[in-house]
């Protein structure tokens, strides 16, 4: 794979290249990792590339590696850059025959997401958008158990998504992650909501298997001076006519990263948090509470929950391993798709591009029904 | 003390009757235990009762007990009976110069809270209401720290208070407990949202010293049939700007009674739950999570803290020892007004009448935000 | 009931009253609360016991007391005294024919237990030896699964009961609580054995139903200049082959009072732990680990675990409660007794003088074997 | 790097294969995967290794790859058999000049132990053995909170390893993992002693910096018929005079794989346990528990442990993230030793040949006890 952005002090560039290494079906061979043509050879060099293949942009790169042989150039793009950077390199990326593993939200705006879908549907190329915690073999399991109707029709959904490290004006302190999440040019018209508050609804649409068709939202900018949104509350309807909460806050002082979705149906409830991310428990009426644990050899679980862990029960795994579940998959499919192979689907199941421009909508409706006072409004795209 | 309601078979009378045993500072001496004559006569003999005080009502047992000297006869009556039997008793009580303990919510409506209150004000009477969850030493070393100024001005307020037991039509089988609560002649306006979206409300005001100034809310009836709410989720605004969620469900099948509240202020964060009442949280931005531990000897808590413990950290006190903080205290409170001493105010905190009031505000502006499509709605009384 | 000790300030006395009251089953009629005459009468007056039935001493107390018409007399007596006080007031009130609910250890060495013990068996009076944990409803629900055999024959026990409170040499700061415990005159052979590993040791035995047959044990004196063991670990060989650990200290600094027990059989494994007293954790080969919880509703625990919660799940119950269910316990099986009626042996349940004896003799049998340089040695009587 | 043993089935092979290649430090680049050359063929084909580089044996590979020129040829060998054949590769490498990772336990016995490590000393050549759990930032957070002494000097140490999966005799059915494990010619002298209590004992001796320097054990076979011990408990004595208990075993039915270790000075305790792995638990007396969390911004945090951290704190880091930090150390001391550059000590902490010494002696000394009827044994080398 060949990857942009992700120079030195990127955070989410290095995550990105260690879930594409983890299982040793991938192989960083190029890359255009900034706009500065310096800082993008010296993290070349950093990460053992062939001078050649360290490019000065994307234009270059995407030019010069479609030049090679199948086989030899990069079989597909890793796209890693701020949001206002999502759509143009991912889109000729796709038009130049590559696949793309892009970082969410998925582009700027809602109009972006549309076109760069159409483009993923018009070329044909493989598309993946790295919605994290559905990689996590225990959020598959609940999304299974869901799906054979473990706990019946659902009736209630708690999303929540806590971070503090913006409880602070961050932004004035050249803390490079907060600047630009935090500027509307770069992150687009969602902040907090943007960031984390589209993985949340990504999250709980995945688990339930059901779409939010109405929500009624409060929008905050709660730290002074900010310019974007960074805490949100969201009452939301579902297409069955659950309903349920979504929270999403970058001011909680003192809170660490975490995200938690709890939901209950007619038969019982389900309950998965990233701060014990191998566990899901499942509750039913008049039995004791039951902690499902990931695990290689775990014959309970579901076996799409199984495929996407790597040790047997009682040794962690985290969130770079759901990370690579994601990279995994996508390298399988493309290998498949390039061989002319089928494979096992459980192994194609990674973001869409449709999920990437409900995530954009997501943000606009949301911001929409807080202007408008907290009005229900439909979520239609 | 005396006794309105519970007979055999009332949950919530026994609970009271055993926080009131628990600290060898309150004696039942009298009691009208049920509608049914000989109903309370059963329940007054299990209970050891002197059978001449034992009546066949609560008017029976005002008019009797008032006849007693003082010291011999009840010095205050805890009412536990269901919510459109609290209002009668409870103003006939007050008016014959007996102190009132008394279950919540207040009443059937905001109108008889307010008079409710009015009288307690006119006769100098004194009054609590069994809001439990301030009872726990650990809520009360929340509300400490926050006014202490732990976590700096609070910004955001999450409260939710889930339980099962209602998630199938329970009121159609005979079950006496749910058959009230869904009663709208015997519960008043709320269903879920006066049995428990009131203990939340009354919880995350009292712990954060804020009161809730607007409010949007989606009032659910999710079991179908059912004539009362039994699912709300609110957004709420407090009178220094900060926003919150307020959750109660009763239909969340498999979950056991819960109740939790996290928040956080400009500087860091406080949850406490239920589920584990000897602990509270603090988050700190820069400092590991501390968890402060219940416990007489514990000297990094308040002093209104220890003094609501029992026992030494590492030995459990749950909600009996909650409850019976709330009479302990009443009978301090009580006796001091009566020997006309004065007791250090840690001892007299407990919920009154005006808690009682804004518990009653709070469900009837809940249900007409939900009935005006999720308006934002002031909360004024 | 009368009570011997419990003066002010006192810990374990407060505990035991609250423990008697709670139910409303049991009255406290009269003391010896002190040596010291004046403290006695001034805890006497606290309490708001009659003058005259406070008393200077307990021969005091069981003297007049027996003069007293059946059901005006006390019908028991709580002794709350230091070990060393509790051999003789309790032999006297089994002679004078009073029940005895007696504070742990039983005695001060073994000969005094297996003398009380004979006494008990001559005088057929009601008799029970305060070993708390077993009062747990959870406890219990964990002694009848493996008499159910959930989890098979049992192979492996492990106990442990951490404190903290004498890592330092508290007994030289005027500590009373501290100064009798760490005193061999006062506590006997056991320091830390006594005080807690005996509970451990008991714990073990009741929930699994096995006897312990040998022991190799480490006993140690951590805090310099201490003149009784403040930390012991042991080897362990029960009556069916099984093997396991127990480890008791008082000097781990920092840690709050705790007690816990895993064991497992050939068919799964059980968890109970004071920090969580309302769970019992059941793991099974095969099947997520299940949190049974304690409730009057849960219709899945044994029947003798139900009849000894008080309230629904997730109403958090702890150590009074538990203390409570030996007390509850006592008089319903007193009461029987005086009416000569039969009661469901579930309510029977309490620890015997045979409970006390086998901890007397844990603890020599505990001392000799680290004496003989952690020799396996048999635990015969 | 090359690789012996790891071919198809093998669960540590593929372990040490994630953990080298997910930081990019490291590139597989030969192997001799099986004594069956055709499955060792097979297995590179999967690794897509080229094929001149997959050998039939490690002879062979050690033999080809010291023909190839610095740069080209492997720079160090992972090796990932059994236990019987640890020791013939492992010097074999070495004294052809190749560094050497090696699975533990380290050999077959103690005398393997002994030369494998001179042959270390002598050749000058890189070792590292994969006592996992200290690869952990927290542990390394742990110990340099000893080290700096914020819990004085230590008093008590517990540390368990629990497993269930040799509950049964699963060694007849076929497992393969099972197996050899549990046959002494395979695995030495130890079974879960080996396996999994030198997991233990290295655990214990690297967190605390203490050194064992007397035990008192009880091994037991639980499953009947089996060759090796199951089931492990030990009294131990360490050489500061601190005291305390180690248990491993592998037939708790119904236990996943974990490990724990809780210990205390005289100034406070500390807590780590594998379940949950980005914490650590500091217990001082007077303050409130700490929960010390991973995380690479984590400024509380010792310098060592944020250098073994890969994402900032609520993004769960788990087993393989702690293998890839045995890896990283050691091509990054590698490197460095090639380059003959100096680098950050924190970077060159992993295991060493010494320690794998330790745990071979650790086994024969457990074993020698528990023969002895469980003397207090001398840990000599």
């Amino acid at each position: 794979m060949g990857m942009v952005g992700g120079g030195k002090g990127a955070f989410i560039g290095a995550v990105h290249r260690m879930a594409a290494a983890l299982d040793g079906e991938i192989e960083l061979v190029c890359g255009a990792f900034s706009s500065n043509a310096e800082r993008s050879k010296q993290t070349g060099d950093d990460l053992y590339l062939a001078s050649d293949r360290v490019y000065d942009s994307y234009d270059e790169m995407f030019e010069e590696e479609a030049k090679l042989p199948l086989g030899e150039r990069m079989d597909f793009v890793s796209i890693v850059t701020p949001n206002f950077l999502h759509f143009d390199p991912a889109k000729k990326a796709l038009d130049k025959g590559f696949g793309v593993v892009l970082d969410k939200p998925m582009t700027l705006d809602l109009a972006e997401a549309k076109e760069l879908n159409r483009t993923v549907e018009e070329t044909g190329q493989l598309f993946a958008l790295t919605h994290t915690y559905t990689g996590y073999p225990m959020v598959k399991q609940a999304r299974a158990m869901v799906a054979e109707g473990t706990i019946g029709n659902i009736r209630k959904i708690y999303v929540e998504y806590p971070q503090g490290w913006l409880s602070t004006k961050l932004e004035d302190t050249g803390n490079k992650q907060a600047d630009w999440r935090t500027d509307p040019a770069k992150s687009g018209l969602g902040g907090a909501l943007g960031d984390i508050g589209t993985h949340a609804a990504n999250l709980s649409e995945f688990v339930t298997g059901l779409e939010i068709s109405e929500l009624a939202a409060n929008v905050n900018i709660v730290v002074p001076g900010r310019k974007l949104d960074d805490d949100v509350d969201v009452l939301i309807r579902y297409n069955n006519g659950a309903s349920g909460t979504l929270s999403a806050s970058q001011v909680l002082a003192g809170s660490e990263n975490g995200v938690k979705i709890v939901f209950y149906g007619e038969k019982g409830g389900i309950e998965w948090k990233h701060r014990d991310p191998n566990s899901v428990i499942l509750r039913l009426p008049g039995k004791p509470e039951q902690e499902l644990r990931a695990g290689v050899e775990i014959e309970y679980l579901a076996p799409i929950a199984i495929k996407h862990c790597r040790t047997p029960s009682g040794h962690p795994e985290g969130f770079l391993e759901a990370f690579a579940n994601i990279y995994r998959n996508f390298a399988m499919t493309l290998r498949a798709k390039l061989d002319n192979t089928s494979i096992d689907t459980d192994y194609s199941d990674f973001p869409s591009a449709g999920d990437g421009v409900r995530g954009m909508a997501f943000i606009e409706k949301v911001i929409e029904s807080s202007k408008n006072g907290g009005k229900w409004t439909p979520f239609v795209i």
